[in-house]
């Protein structure tokens, strides 16, 4: 028999990453009874019809109350608003996680809003989703294997971080610890410059004048490489100013290889060319074995 | 009973492409017989190994000889070397096409070759290729349900575009015509300048200083963005330079657009972030559905 280790969950925000963590959770069998909470009522009544959550409030103060974990699951922007609308209603104990792209800001619209960062608030990142959003696509399997990164505070209380480490297992994922500083310049490399140059690449084509049919031409290497750039745009407007100075550097960075590689194909360079594609393959194929 | 619509066909060059229209013509049993061609003898004893051809020839002047239809599935940088060699071999009749990424140069060095372009010259490219390359990556499905352009020259014989059109239908593609200059700018958008911004990231990624642990925290995201820099460096360095102009055009316009996106997330511009994005997953959607 499976030790449950929630009696009370709160999400909000319930749509892909905060439904496929209550359905993963559900599927562990280790939580009693999951409350959800979110601006839309009619969504969050879409998530109890689904059997995502037992029940809901639109208001988040009443949402949590008597709760011991709450999952922050809204975007970015909202997260601040939200600490402030929960604050007075938090249980003693219950322990406080959320599942944001962006680390840094959170932890400063915490201490604005906290004073002094809880011990039992503890900052995570499931790296997994979709381009997809909404309860509709949140699914159990959806954190199988897959990393999550938590970013304790100084303050955080190593006990919480180790039930917070257990609960996101029994979601199947891997879970591992790093500075809250160091996941935003990781995640900016990784996810945020990525989403940037899909969604600036499909705009730049949209605007053309023969937009209609260049897609008519794109192929199966055009869709994988778009393919984020169906991802929510609140959402991704939310992480890019939330994750301003890492997410800048990085854009500039590549910028700035991206110039080199227009001047070589200009000055028809094709040793700078060459090494330039040979070096990224290589990388590539060494990402592609390790996973 | 299928017709045979070829008896002997020469193609120079057994990779993905090559390899992957052989067993597409096999398939679908309108070939009587397959020889080969290329630099590596080992790899074209392997393409016999594998069935993919009949026998080879590594000078392409003795390969080509009494066949009635040539395919030059070779690099760019490679293809008018390859016509000067083949063109006092060529049997009259002979059908000339070739699988290139880029149609300008192709049709620039077969004039070189030839003086006037030949009647029974008719350029095309299918759409469709993995990141993969050489024969053992060759499948007969390839071009099932894909997109293939002809470009006819206007030297080119329409009974002859016909023929080659059929060739084409018999491998399950789709085939459309389109003028040489239109096919480089359309490709130049849809699939070259996506490729220069994988390797580009991939690259910038790997130069920094902590690459490797960037790396370990990509996700599936990142796995589909950057697939298309696993291709081969060298037929990318090829089509690079082969498709210069059209090319700079799109990635020049594309770099002013990702300055202004830097621009706007600098100065905290939600309303152009907004817009941008939505927009793009606009037309990324569109474009999903429309495949």
């Amino acid at each position: 028999m499976t030790d449950i280790l929630i009696k009370r969950l709160c999400i909000i925000g319930v749509g892909l990453i905060g439904g496929s963590f209550a359905r993963a959770l559900r599927r562990a069998g280790v939580v009693d009874e999951i409350v959800g909470s979110g601006r839309d009522a009619e969504h969050l009544a879409e998530a109890v019809r689904l059997g995502v959550i037992d029940r809901f409030d639109t208001d988040p103060a009443v949402a949590v109350q008597a709760a011991d974990m709450v999952v922050l699951a809204v975007p970015m922007g909202a997260m601040q608003s939200v600490l402030a609308q929960i604050k007075q209603h938090l249980s003693p104990d219950c322990m406080i996680t959320d599942v944001g792209s962006v680390k840094g800001p959170l932890v400063t619209a915490a201490e604005a809003v906290f004073g002094r960062l809880p011990a039992n608030f503890v900052p995570g990142h499931p790296i997994a989703g979709t381009e997809k959003s909404g309860v509709a696509a949140s699914f159990a399997e959806l954190f199988d294997g897959r990393r999550v990164i938590l970013t304790p505070t100084p303050q955080s209380d190593p006990k919480i971080v180790e039930r917070i480490r257990t609960v996101w297992q029994a979601c199947g994922a891997n879970v591992i610890s790093m500075g809250v500083r160091h996941h935003d310049e990781v995640l900016a490399a990784t996810s945020h410059l990525p989403h940037m140059l899909a969604y600036a690449l499909v705009d730049t084509l949209a605007r053309m004048d023969d937009s209609r049919e260049i897609f008519t031409y794109a192929a199966g290497g055009f869709r994988d490489f778009t393919r984020i750039a169906s991802s929510d745009p609140r959402m991704w407007h939310d992480i890019c100013l939330a994750n301003q100075d890492a997410l800048l550097d990085v854009m500039q960075r590549f910028r700035d290889d991206l110039q080199l590689l227009i001047d070589a194909i200009a000055n028809g360079d094709s040793e700078f060319i060459r090494q330039t594609f040979t070096r990224a393959k290589q990388a590539r194929d060494a990402f592609a074995d390790s996973i």
